[in-house]
């Protein structure tokens, strides 16, 4: 196991650029002081927000990069300014070995494109997938993979999104046998694509994964805390995603128009503020944030633009997560697992 | 424009069955007194419930129905029983115009078969789809289709979809010329599936038509009230539903779990009670009820299992007015014109 997790950050990504990212570094420092820290930006601009966290200055190297990558930039434009920008830096950091994980709150389209190229993906793995981690009434949050890296899939795909996905659930979940599902628009096992048919039909048969395959589920049914991980690809992915991201907001706000309506229910939300903060602390996109890029030859870690310093902190607590149980490793080991048996199944039949 | 609409009810679909249909239906000739009725369920239940509603047993004709299709029952099984089915009977007296339109609470896939067997697609169109009406912080809901009657669909389908779509917003939310978008996994021209970019590109040309074309939305913009009608394959459609169900019912889960947390949480739920009232009227799906398959010879109106009576009456409203703008008509007009269009453009190359 890695004792020091090194961790190297694209200090100028994300809506505040290096004020929240070296904040996010210097929590994440307070909260595990093992890890380690490479920062990749403009050396005045990321100096300037060193001087105000003195103990993450004297555990993080500081390396300038002249440039930065646009949130508006096209992915095919920005893999040419790999090597000055500090997301490409950061990158190579990884590839390079030195250090563990990588971790952006850039442009998500240029870090999956530059990620691609620059570590390729993992042996036994035909496609990378984007994966994130959505609140849940359960006890822990639910792992959904792909979120937007492949538009479309076939069967194998999204098996080796299930075997990524709950190696993923295993290190940041710490769960030993996650129960996995493929999204689909019913239950029932006539229902869906044929991709999504034969991949729930491999994966059934595939009983000595690390993981407890259930089947289809619904979008009615992500939030409701009985599968960690739940496959599709990554169009409907992100539709699903976003649309969850879109109907939080949408009853927040209604219940903030409601709250706001007259004087009787502005005391009533003074009354319930305490209470109304947890929901607002389980809805917060900061307490589940660290989209992972799974499949690659290291790992690569997306924070939210929007993310505050608590929110890079979790992103950073997830990559050491990773880092330390070497999700490649697991993933490896249960693809190789998949692989025999499938071979085997062949020359039996 | 028909004077007094006559929808035909399965009297025996739905969670409740005869007590809510009827009840819903005793309230919509309550709020609309020139509907007409027929009923197709077991005469002695229905009867029992008609007792109670003597208006609506004056209005109503009753039909013997032997037999009802079951939640659970497969559509290839479902299309055989036509002939003595509540649900096969209600769609027949609109393919013997002997009514104007259908109405059912059963079993969705076995309606959606009955439907498209016993009615056939209209001319023009290749495949029939399921719309419904979201809530949105707008002023008026949001058309959405299909919503699962295709799982996967090409670019003629979705130029179809948003023809229908916007002739459903001009007569059930009176507008004339809604706003239509494609739901896609980015605003950008370059995002998205083949189908999805080509069937964008022959809507921006199409503006004759009565609709005002935006390109693409992405699943977190559905609520915002800034689109009319929004176009997207089945699968996508119906995972995006179910997800927006499924997100709503779960935040307010968690305001349930807050406002019960403690007593002053309590008492301060009390306080806001009538404020918050408003919400849950805004979110009740009875209020959004009525989904509708569109590009069949005939109207067939889908009512939630779960709906109540005043959700049946709002799907009976749906009903009417679809019937009183002639909706066929109108779809028939524009697939016209959109034909015509595309036909001097090709001679004109």
């Amino acid at each position: 196991m890695v004792a020091n997790p090194s961790i190297a950050i694209d200090a100028m990504g994300g809506d505040d650029g290096p004020a929240t990212m070296v904040a996010g570094a210097a929590l994440a420092l307070d909260r595990d002081p093992s890890l380690k820290f490479l920062l990749y930006g403009d050396e005045t601009q990321v100096t300037a927000e060193l001087d105000a966290h003195p103990r993450l200055k004297a555990a993080a190297t500081l390396c300038h990069a002249e440039d930065a990558i646009a949130g508006t930039e096209k992915p095919s434009q920005a893999i040419r300014r790999a090597k000055t920008t500090s997301m490409g830096m950061a990158i190579g950091a990884v590839k390079d070995d030195r250090a563990h994980a990588a971790l952006s709150a850039g442009n998500t389209g240029a870090l999956m494109a530059m990620s691609k190229l620059a570590l390729r993906t993992m042996s036994g793995i035909d496609r990378p997938a984007l994966a994130a981690l959505l609140p849940t009434l359960g006890d822990n949050d639910v792992v959904m993979l792909d979120l937007g890296a492949n538009t479309e899939c076939d069967a194998q795909n999204l098996v080796q999104f299930a075997v990524m996905g709950s190696a993923y659930a295993r290190t940041v979940l710490e769960l030993d046998k996650p129960r996995v599902k493929i999204l689909n628009i019913g239950t029932e096992e006539l229902k869906g694509t044929d991709e999504l048919k034969e991949a729930a039909g491999m994966l059934r048969e595939a009983d000595y994964l690390p993981m407890q395959f259930g089947g289809f589920t619904e979008g009615d049914k992500l939030a409701r805390g009985d599968v960690d991980v739940v496959v599709c690809d990554g169009f409907s992915g992100n539709i699903a995603l976003k649309t969850a991201e879109g109907t939080a907001r949408f009853v927040t706000d209604l219940l903030r128009r409601a709250f706001t309506s007259s004087l009787r229910s502005k005391a009533g939300f003074a009354l319930s503020r305490p209470a109304l903060h947890l929901l607002k602390v389980h809805l917060d996109p900061n307490n589940h944030n660290g989209a992972v890029f799974l499949g690659l030859n290291g790992l690569v870690v997306k924070s939210h633009g929007s993310a505050n310093a608590k929110g890079v902190a979790n992103a950073i607590r997830v990559a050491a997560s990773m880092v330390r149980n070497d999700i490649t490793q697991r993933i490896t080991e249960d693809l190789d697992n998949f692989r025999a048996h499938a071979f085997s199944d062949e020359t039996a039949e």
